[in-house]
């Protein structure tokens, strides 16, 4: 575990176009008490300035797969996020320092897919539980993803340091805000902060054990030849967050009408489902099982 | 009025992120008994196929706002999408010519905002408002949107031959399908399309008025000196879609908490709130008058 939480990143806007991050760091830049605690410091900054500017989720490629050790190390790698991802890890890290800039980090997105309140956690790090097991405390509608890319090493912003995580809620269209997400948002990292104060301060009870919701595989749309989808997903799924999938659920309906049924004996709890970044990346939704795990 | 309707566009993908109606417009190229009458043809095409390859709304300039005559008379505009309006103005018009290749232009949008089923509407033409009206008999829930740009000449696609609208359906996210738009946004074209039919072919009945949304003016959103958003569209007014706006109600959530109220004497109805694609134009909502018009 830490010995001490010093330095805290609270990231927005590392997909351009999510703009609940963009604008609670700007607001956070702009009234730093929001996020002061008296026992560490907190930076706020901005992940993608030039997606932002463009409101789009990146210009090259996407930022928040650009920060597995190999490729920060990579100087053949010269698109615009590949650079702007070593120069954060320059700021926040570098990357598997003993001693890097900071700490923790909380990057925020935004998902057009139902997840409600959502941490994505893709490390075992002891630290990162506690917290993300204090938030889901003291916001018991937050739901922890374990999102472990199976023998990849984690690529997000918030893998510099050894703790952190990306905080999703939805569902939202990119390119807009609301307060009831901007608002929601704000209490997970208020939760997130005032745990770390509490780390450095006084003997918090330590969490045995939490509920997680665990990646396993995911799906993608049918699509024809050219790559063009042929069904889009069910409106049976379309509001489903967190929701078990079993053997013969409507899963997809053809442009053309009739539905596709989820055909896996196995049933697994789907997210993600419906985000309009994953159209390109090939994943319709996410499968995970839930899990209680000892921390 | 028309004489008899020979040739109807169908357009989908004018803005590119708009997946509703890029995806019916593929549905029917490869099933065109959905889109068959009798008595016409109906030509169904992609808006911005460059825009779409990159699920952006446009590439250089927003296509939807550049069929002025006077732009696309103007060679000096070579943007692609300038280039595009004259590729598709060559194909469905020309514009202002007495036998443009198509009789009316049918354009499919969707919108983050709440407007349910509309039209946008931005001529006096009679044909185009006798198959408005025919189309809300038959979907009473269809809203009918008069946008007309006051003194300036109008810069939508639609706008080529002398009758057409924009579809507008929502709210759904950009780059994401979902079945529920998608069968109400074909419902319209059907609508539509057997009103063309029955047009032709039968002493169809004349609707002697309508009711419409007259768009009056717009309102932005607070911002600061350098064009930063300071305020949100306020919760209870999020969900509105041809809501009443009266003095004293809640416009805009501050970034840092309190309320601006709406503080116009005059009651409007709003329409466009949270629209994606707006924020860069400085259009938080629009505001038009209900009125009963007759035809």
């Amino acid at each position: 575990m830490q010995n001490k939480i010093n330095h805290v990143a609270i990231v927005g806007g590392t997909h351009g176009n999510e703009l609940t991050g963009v604008y609670l760091v700007t607001s956070y830049l702009e009234n730093p008490s929001f996020i002061e605690r008296t026992s560490f410091d907190t930076m706020a900054l901005y992940g993608n300035p030039k997606a932002m500017a463009q409101c789009r989720r990146y210009v090259d490629t996407d930022l928040n797969r650009c920060f597995a050790l190999k490729d920060l190390n990579d100087h053949t790698l010269t698109s615009y996020e590949a650079e702007r991802a070593k120069e954060l890890n320059q700021l926040l890290g570098p990357k598997n320092s003993e001693s890097p800039h900071v700490d923790f980090v909380m990057d925020l997105h935004t998902t057009t897919s139902n997840m409600g309140l959502s941490l994505c956690i893709s490390t075992k790090d002891p630290f990162t539980w506690q917290a993300a097991a204090y938030a889901k405390d003291q916001l018991p509608e937050l739901n922890l993803f374990y999102w472990e890319s199976k023998g990849k090493e984690p690529s997000f912003i918030s893998s510099i340091p050894s703790s952190g995580f990306s905080v999703e809620v939805g569902p939202i269209a990119q390119g807009i805000l609301r307060p009831d997400i901007y608002m929601q948002t704000d209490r997970i990292v208020q939760a997130v902060l005032d745990f770390c104060h509490r780390y450095n301060t006084e003997d918090v009870r330590h969490y045995g054990e939490v509920e997680i919701y665990d990646y396993a595989s995911f799906i993608d749309y049918p699509r024809d030849e050219k790559g063009n989808l042929t069904a889009m997903i069910h409106p049976d799924l379309k509001n489903s967050g967190y929701n078990k999938l079993n053997y013969g659920d409507p899963l997809f309906q053809r442009l053309d009408g009739g539905t596709i049924y989820y055909e896996n004996k196995e049933s697994y709890y789907s997210v993600f489902v419906n985000e309009a970044a994953y159209y390109e990346k090939g994943v319709a939704l996410q499968l995970c099982r839930k899990k209680i795990v000892n921390l």
